[in-house]
């Protein structure tokens, strides 16, 4: 999908949302167990009962992985089954020398057939750049990412006064595009949106954080936002799990809706759809 | 297996290596393409023509994830098929938010039975704890790597004069021991090698880069070494691509031969054994 398709997805919709599709064996409703596939099912009522407010769904992977060979299979279904208009994320934050980390991208891109991975910087431009070569696909790189442990080595000033999220961005802004390249930036840390939003005014962000781990809706919206929408919103626990019985989806549908709403508010109120 | 059964096993085989299992589907001998597990085939091959030279075997995950659930199959049937006396990494470079990383632990220490897992820093210690909390596992922590990619990020200066990955390694000391943490240290920096065994004079370095990557095993082994042995120096493709004919395994053994011969010969010269 195209930054130009994806944020009509954006207008059309009137939403940031992207659902985290971390689907937790040990949390899903216990009726579901004795299906066959219970994660894909899982997700199968989730998507339907979403797919409408969200503009994308990210898989996090270690949820597929932990349990093997069935939970790959789990992963390509749900894959499959996310309607076309969607943009859909793996959650993998992979990186590895440049021979792995082609292999990564493979995985993803090609085996199956994800528009986007998350990929983690430590390891520099050609653990980056295999997955930047692949035609309409997109990166996804870890900038400030929305966990306490951000603090360790993130935010630690480097040469020229700049954090090391900050040399992060600027970096890899000269290996990439807005158009395949988009930052992590949590919603944790609202006093950094206006900040990180300077630093790169087009490109797309990822926002982790809202709900389960407190960031605040409002303040990523506030100033995370640019002419372009520029934002996938993310939550995960709190969508998927906001109902525990028959009708989860239907609660899910809720949480999802109330995320949309006020979405849909700053929407209008930053005047998003007019500048295009 | 714990750091003095790593260290009796160095004694016994007077070897420092670690066989990396990066068993690409498009550059395994052909005739094996037909058995009905081509990767576990190739990869039952080589541990058999390798296991008493080596310490270690090291599967990188990728090569087993691009094959989606068949892969896994492989991967599981390989881990299971190492003799008990090596030592066993997944190679992942996994790091996510807590419950995410738990996640990934779950997944190579029980689901599979792995001793280490390489990770890496970049989200702080909450992506990392979950791997110690682990009794008996490893953590091998990502610090100076050995891609030219490791330049962009983990030698730059930060506060204090200090680089990136020695604030890593400095930070990630203070959350474990010597007993469940290494750090990867590529051999292609041997320039850094004295100045690392300086700030972890007690920790396991995992060193990759030599042969295709163009690192030296001498400089590696020269200053990298401390008293408990504190290596594993990981050959994957010299080795594992050494042939490609019926024999191919024949090579392998030949290569790994060359290289714990190489060995040998160090570990007597620095009186590694007489100090336990």
């Amino acid at each position: 999908m195209t930054r130009n398709e994806l944020f009509r997805q954006i207008q059309l919709k009137k939403s940031f949302l992207c659902v985290g599709l971390d689907a937790d064996i040990d949390r899903i409703p216990r009726h579901l167990i004795h299906t066959t596939d219970p994660i894909f099912e899982f997700n199968k009522q989730i998507i339907d009962a979403t797919s409408d407010l969200c503009v994308a769904y990210k898989p996090n992977i270690a949820f597929y992985e932990a349990l093997g060979a069935r939970g790959w299979e789990s992963l390509a279904k749900t894959l499959e089954y996310i309607p076309k208009d969607c943009f859909t994320i793996a959650d993998a934050k992979r990186g590895d020398i440049g021979n792995t980390s082609r292999l990564y991208a493979k995985t993803f891109f090609e085996t199956m057939d994800f528009d986007a991975v998350t990929v983690a910087p430590y390891m520099g431009i050609d653990s980056v750049q295999p997955f930047l070569e692949f035609e309409g696909k997109w990166v996804i790189l870890l900038a400030l990412t929305s966990n306490k442990g951000s603090e360790d080595f993130q935010l630690t000033l480097q040469e020229k006064e700049q954090p090391l999220y900050e040399k992060v961005m600027r970096t890899a802004m000269t290996w990439a595009s807005p158009d395949n390249l988009m930052f992590v930036v949590g919603a944790t840390h609202p006093e950094k949106m206006k900040e990180i939003r300077a630093i790169a005014p087009d490109h797309f962000l990822l926002v982790p954080g809202i709900g389960a781990q407190g960031g605040s809706l409002e303040g990523v919206l506030e100033y995370g936002t640019n002419k372009k929408g520029g934002l996938l919103i993310n939550s995960s626990r709190g969508i998927i799990f906001a109902g525990e019985g028959k009708d989860f989806a239907k609660e899910s549908r809720k949480a999802a809706l109330n995320l949309q709403q006020e979405m849909q508010s700053i929407y209008y109120s930053k005047g998003i759809q007019k500048d295009h």
